[in-house]
Order: C-alpha cells, then sequence, then structure tokens
C-alpha cells in the first residue's frame, strides 16, 4: 500500500480502472486551458495530466512546448503565429497572457489532429495558479494533478536551472494546500531525482518512451531527455522502483503484460498514455493498466462502462 | 429582412454559417441536459436545440421521447431501464427527476451511436425553465433558443392539448423575458398553427422530414405529425412560408440547392439537420445553408473554420 493518497487515486482494482484528461481533454477543448480541465472535472474525470514551463519572470505557466508553435497559437492579432516561435522562458507572464490559444490551425499538420476540438476566442495560457485554485473549489475535492515539469533540452544538463524550476513548482503546489493531491511527473530523471530531494512528500511519476513514433506528430519530443533504455537487459519498471518512482507511465504502445507485471510486484501503478482509438483503448483495459490517459475521456468512461468497469471508487 | 432579431441569429451571409447545438452537444454530453447545453454554450455555440413536453402537472421538461427508454435513462437504483417505458406525461415533474439521463446503455442500439459521449451520473431531465436560467445569465446574452416542441402522435388530433402545450410553454418563456431570443420550432404543423395564434410575437420554425431514414435508430419518429408532402407537385418552402414560417429545417438529406434557392426568395432562413458526419458537414457548407444543427459542435466549428466561415457575426 502507497503512503500517498494521490498514488492510490491513481490506481486501479479489479472493478476500477482509471481516466485521466490528456492536457485536459485535448479531443474535445483546446489543450492545456482552464475550459479543458474544467469540463473534464465536470464530467467526472477527476485526473487531469497537464505540463507546466516557466515563465521568463519565474511564473509556472501550463503549456507543452518550448517554443509557441502557429499550429495551435495566434497572436493579438488573431492570426496563427506564422514564421515565429517565440520561447516561452523568454516572455514575461503579461506578454504570454496575450496569446490566444483556443484554435487550431488547419493548415498544419499538429492541427488537423483533433478534429473535433472546439473552436474558442480568447482562450489564454493558464498559470499553474489557475489550475490549483479551480481544483481547490469545493465540488473538485476528488481531483488529482498528473503535473508534467518540461525541462528544456538545451538547459538538461543545468542543475541550477533544475533547482529553480523545482522549488517555483513546489512552492505553488504547497501554497495551495495540493501537495497530497500532485504526482511530480517527467521524461527528465535527472529533474525528477530533485523533486525527490526538494519535494520527499510528494510522489513521482516516470515517464517512458522508447521510440520515437507517428502518434505525437508537431509536437515537441521528450526522448532527448530520457534515460538510454536500449539494452534489453535493462528492466524499465525495476529503474523507476529504484529511482523512487511511485507511478510508471509507458507510452502505451511500448506496454507489456511482462512489464506490467513486473511493476505490480514492484508497488507501481501503471498509466499508459496516450491512448485514444477504440482498439487501443480495449487493449489497454484487457491489460488491466491502472489509468489510462487520453484526449478523449468519455470515450474512454464509455469503452470502461460497457465492460463493466468504474473510474472512481 | 426579418422583424425577429432571433430569426437573423439563425441566418447565415456570405462569411457566416452558424451552428445549433443539437440537444445541446449530444456527442459529446448527455442530451437535453443542463450541463450539455453550458458546454455548447461555453464554447461560443450560442445557438440551442432542444426538446419539450409536459410532465402530468403540466410543467415544461426538456426531453426528446414521449416514454422513457433504457437506452439513455435510469431508474432510482441506478440501473437502465428494462422492460418499463413510463410515459413522460404519466409522471409528475417530481417523479421524472428521480431519473438519471447521465449515460448510455452500450446494449442498446440507440447507446451505441455517441461513442464519445461522456459517461455520468446524477444528471437530472431538467425543466425548461432551467434552461431559461441559465441563458438569462449575462455572459450568455447572445444564446437563442431552438424550442422544438414534441406532440403525442396519440393525441396530435387534440386541440385542447395543443393549447395546453402551447401556453404553458409560452408563458414560462415570456415570464424568462426571452421571447425575443426564442423560435418555436416543431414538426406538427398543427402545433405550430397554434403557437402562430397564441404567439405572434414568436417567429415558426418548421421541421420537415419527408422518408424515414437510418439517421434516427432508437428515437421517435416525427413522420406521423407532419404534413403529407409525397406529391412532387408541392413545394415545401412554399407551404412553410403559407403557414408563417421564418425558418424552414429540413432533414440534411432531404435538402437540395432548388428549394434552398426558393427558401431564400420566400425569405426563409434554412437549418439543416442533424449533420454529424464530415462529408455532410461539407456539403451542407457547399450549399451555404444558413445554420447546420450539429451533435458535434466543435467539428462544425472547424469545418467551417477551415473554410473561413465564422458561426458568429
Amino acid at each position: 500500500m502507497t503512503r500517498y493518497p494521490q498514488v492510490a487515486a491513481f490506481s486501479g482494482d479489479e472493478n476500477t480502472i482509471r481516466v485521466v484528461g490528456h492536457r485536459g481533454a485535448r479531443g474535445i477543448l483546446p489543450e492545456n486551458s482552464i475550459v479543458g480541465f474544467d469540463f473534464a472535472l465536470s464530467i467526472g474525470v477527476d485526473l487531469l495530466e497537464f505540463d507546466v514551463l516557466l515563465s521568463r519572470d519565474d511564473i509556472p505557466v501550463i503549456t507543452h512546448n518550448h517554443e509557441f508553435h502557429g499550429s495551435a497559437v495566434r497572436g493579438a492579432d488573431g492570426a496563427f503565429l506564422n514564421g515565429e516561435h517565440p520561447r516561452v522562458a523568454s516572455l514575461t507572464m503579461a506578454e504570454i497572457e496575450r496569446f490566444d490559444i483556443g484554435r487550431l490551425n488547419a493548415d498544419t499538420e499538429y492541427g488537423r489532429r483533433f478534429p473535433d476540438q472546439a473552436q474558442m476566442d480568447g482562450v489564454r495560457v493558464p498559470r499553474l495558479g489557475e489550475l490549483l485554485q479551480l481544483v481547490s473549489q469545493p465540488r473538485y475535492a476528488a481531483a488529482c494533478l498528473m503535473l508534467e515539469l518540461k525541462s528544456d533540452p538545451d538547459l538538461a544538463q543545468d542543475s541550477a536551472v533544475r533547482e529553480r524550476i523545482v522549488s517555483v513548482i513546489c512552492r505553488d503546489v504547497r501554497e495551495a494546500k495540493l501537495a497530497d493531491r500532485t504526482l511530480l511527473h517527467s521524461f527528465d530523471w535527472a529533474l525528477l531525482a530533485e523533486c525527490r530531494r526538494q519535494a520527499p512528500d510528494m510522489p513521482l511519476s516516470f515517464l517512458t518512451q522508447l521510440q520515437e513514433n507517428e502518434h505525437d506528430v508537431g509536437e515537441d519530443s521528450s526522448i532527448l531527455v530520457t534515460p538510454d533504455f536500449s539494452n534489453p537487459d535493462i528492466s524499465v519498471p525495476d529503474e523507476v522502483s529504484k529511482a523512487g518512482g511511485s507511478l510508471w507511465c509507458p507510452h502505451f504502445s511500448e506496454l507489456g503484460a511482462n512489464d506490467l507485471a513486473q511493476a505490480r510486484e514492484l508497488g507501481l501503478a501503471v498509466a499508459a498514455w496516450t491512448v485514444n482509438e477504440p482498439d487501443d483503448i480495449e487493449a489497454m483495459i484487457d491489460l488491466r493498466v491502472d489509468a489510462i490517459v487520453t484526449d478523449y475521456p468519455g470515450r474512454v468512461q464509455q469503452r470502461l462502462s460497457e465492460r463493466g468497469f468504474r473510474w472512481r471508487r
């Protein structure tokens, strides 16, 4: 049994497989937006995955890529960014809030990936603090956060940068009194080691992706900051356990029954990402993962429901 | 030009095609639920279609079928209705509020039609008054209502029943001061004639479906209460215009360019229903209908946006 209540919230049982809203509910609403998080919570998806970077003025902001892209970001003039790729780390929060993330650009490959996503105006990149405030509302008392710390591949070797990222983010989470409802989640194992040092009160969730695949077209890759597991003698769950992890989060296409069983023996909960297609959802239910991270939470609820599973206890 | 502001809200122009959320956003959230209406409004879909029946105690309730079915309705025990089909007109509002409409039953054909719909607990059949209250909020000042009056085929010949339905519903709308934001919409032309008599302040919207089709499996048919237009010499837009209509709402599969052009000449706005598949959405954009009624408002927004159309002025 885990000593962390939030790890229990991400753990399944024989009748329960958890649903985690990926960047809120990216298939339905703009990703990493307050309106998307609120939607996921309002349909009974208590577990939210999202990405945090720091602005130039050290404010944790919720956004996935290190640079804003024209695939989903518009400037103050209402037009999708064209040619320029402003770096989040080079922008103040005031500058970041001038961008609009409410629409997808159908002229880009990324912009065509979520054909049902609502197209909105005036949707801002949120601060981490805004999401913490949302889940602090009494109606969302069951909400838990899978807070992904993104590290800039260019600065991944810089321990001062790591210290600052972890310190600023954990300060916000603790001030909101949500340390017992938050997982610290990353591809960057050095960053998670720093989390372990600064925040032993919060459990660690280790993301892995061994190979590039076609699922993430148009997004920053995370391969660069993950350890090299290409040696087949290495057991990934074993490494996660040794590194002090509570969750292991493999890409769904790289998860097999043996690794899952081994993770369970090691006391790890296993959350597979990002599972959107009906056949892939069924395969993860067949495996009995603990949690399914998805852009389409309603779709996963429906598959689970049909097969007699619940997602809340 | 129309004298009704709500007809203008449903009318397109060379850059505008309207999006109407069918039963809220049936592809995404439970149909005819407050959470579904709120979702559609929150993504900038200002126009809502929904169905109104009367309870035994004459309260207008928002639900589609005259009987509750086990495809989407659970009893107080949490189980989908099995065998029994309680009639809405035989239930008091207090009895109606004990049912839960938050989930689809995957064991039924209807329950498999919306595989992305969120599965929720504790979702109640709303009173019309609750929706009127929702759209009275200042943030939804642009919202307009396509209020479908459903008539019971068994009682369609009963003029006293018609009078009562229209009178009770119009009273609620007027009390909420939303007569200038509501269309009275029906398949039943006799009911619309009664609307015209009692409520000349509200415009009429005529639904037509000439033939049964495969799109509406698992739902009450409306063919029985529509006039017989099988004579090819009859022009449907002409009949709508003669009956005092402001909108004509054909099933999308029965709308052609000639009828659309004729409707325009007669000063009618044309809203096609229920348009969900990408190719059908494209076809309605190609035709330049005024409005597209859909279970997937985000999908229609995205197709429109890609082709340079807006849905709000």
